[in-house]
């Protein structure tokens, strides 16, 4: 075995059977009983049904059997990342680490690398963000993902190694870049769902991204991102799908609040703990970012969908 | 009546409707029958159905009627716009000519914009461009479009004269991005259509676009466009709504060819034309267009969609 997934939700058991397409993968579960599970069944029920285990696959619940393992793809959700280190130092210390996922922690402020590296610092920390589904990867459909890591050298090893025919990695050296374009675009995808789910139609959500992208590039620009990455995979791309797909949850909180009915509460939507990150993070430093403010509102409840609608599309005349 | 719109397709259609909100708007076509027709039912059966016209619409079939009318929309489809120039010359000349239209001429190599410079060079030119379907605009849902003229005064004049409270324009001076944008994003929508026609998902379809804003900056940039209007809604904003919407016939055009199906000889669909123009002139200036080169050999059947999917999907592993 020479890669572990360290996560079991839909994303990191995607990876996890595209990757067993070139190598023997073990994909750890904190819970036993779904490792039970998906021993019995070779497929993981609970968070990718109908995708079965390639022969490759162990599956594991006990984190010390990464012992041996250098490369470790973690596909924890981004609020729960930081405390999942810390409880994990130990085992994971020294490894070559790649982050799996995408936002901002709302208490630090920081992202996945930088999380990995105030928690880890021994660690070889990248990130793997870009445009994609869960349910395409495990489908062996064509995927171009962004493998962003400062060390060039490990960042064209990580490319070699976890690149496979269908899931093709580019790779970065721009950390900042790919990390902020993966958390901002969900903040632009819940807009998004709000304006197609009060039914303002494709016209006025294609209005709403265009501002959301130049929004996201301020904010990333501002903090050091290269303009070639937000126009690219973990920027451009993770946008426009996030923000045209039923199958992004983002987009579907964003419906849900668009058209008043409930979403559950269960479902990790990191756009909403992003969009109050970044609104804050935006007051403080003094940007102008009317989208991340709005969702931030609507998930408080501080303002309605007509209301942000309106401020958001009824802008004054003026200048491109 | 202050504003004439030249051309009832279903944009020229929806654009008068929407005028129609706040002046009154001559409706021009070519047709006797369809004039007849629309002023019989009040409504552009044939294009637009289901938007019944405003009191504000006046129909013609006799160009004359726009003497006196300084603001002429001129939406009449890219390929025979230089012909419908040429032939109206003498009562169209020294008027505010607002193209309605996206692509490149195939025998001249030219946008609207210089069309209207070569053929009527008295004429005060701009172009509207950006994210909409007709039935958007009729229904007077929230849209947001460039008007892009060199010529700051007449473009602050036509942004207050066009706009209304649904219809909000935003206005540029870099004619050059905006003709590009609404060119080259029917080219890319092909391949997106390709892409989901096939079956290879919405995760492949986002790597393309991707790779497509890429290319279309690249060839804008070169003829002098300015960074911003291709981020914008004229780029951006046009590429994201076309590539992901079944109400885009370039994208229907492309879904058809993915999946091996047949499709309407009768449609006009722009990107076809612009993507053999797009592709000579890239050869000519060597510029490198991969994705434009692979949509002009589909359409003239050099290369089927498998083989074109392998080449832009399947490039080597690189930086992004």
């Amino acid at each position: 075995v020479s890669v572990a997934v360290v996560g079991a939700g839909a994303f990191g058991t995607a990876l996890a059977i595209a990757l067993a397409q070139k190598t023997d993968v073990l994909l750890w579960s904190r819970s036993s009983e779904q490792v039970e599970g998906m021993r019995r069944w070779r497929s993981n029920r609970a968070h990718l049904d109908g995708h079965p285990f390639p022969d490759g696959i162990w599956v594991s619940a006990d984190l010390s059997d990464t012992k041996g393992i250098d490369t470790v793809l973690i596909a924890i959700p981004m609020q729960k990342l930081r405390q999942f280190l810390m409880s994990t130092s130990d085992v994971l210390a020294g490894k070559r680490l790649v982050a799996c996922c995408k936002g901002i922690d709302l208490e630090t402020g920081l992202g996945p690398l930088e999380t990995i590296a105030h928690t880890l610092p021994t660690a070889k920390a990248s990130l793997l963000t870009g445009p994609s589904f869960a349910s395409d990867i495990a489908r062996g459909l064509p995927t171009a993902l962004v493998l962003a890591c400062d060390d060039a050298e490990i960042g064209a090893l990580l490319q070699a190694e976890l690149s496979t025919r269908s899931l093709r990695l580019y790779r970065t050296t721009d950390i900042i870049g790919a990390s902020l374009g993966g958390a901002l675009k969900n903040v632009v995808a819940i807009a998004a769902g709000a304006a197609i789910g009060a039914g303002l139609g494709e016209s006025a959500r294609a209005a709403l991204m265009t501002r959301g992208f130049v929004e996201m590039q301020r904010f990333a620009l501002h903090r050091g991102a290269r303009v070639e990455t937000m126009g690219g995979l973990s920027g451009f791309g993770d946008l426009v799908l996030t923000c045209t797909s039923a199958q992004s949850r983002n987009y579907r909180l964003g419906c849900a609040i668009g058209q008043a009915t409930t979403f559950d509460p269960d479902i990790t939507v990191e756009g909403a703990a992003t969009a109050r990150a970044v609104d804050a993070l935006a007051r403080a430093e003094g940007l102008d970012m009317p989208i991340t403010s709005a969702v931030a509102a609507l998930l408080e409840k501080r303002l309605d969908v007509a209301e942000a609608m309106d401020t958001l599309l009824a802008r004054s005349l003026k200048e491109e």
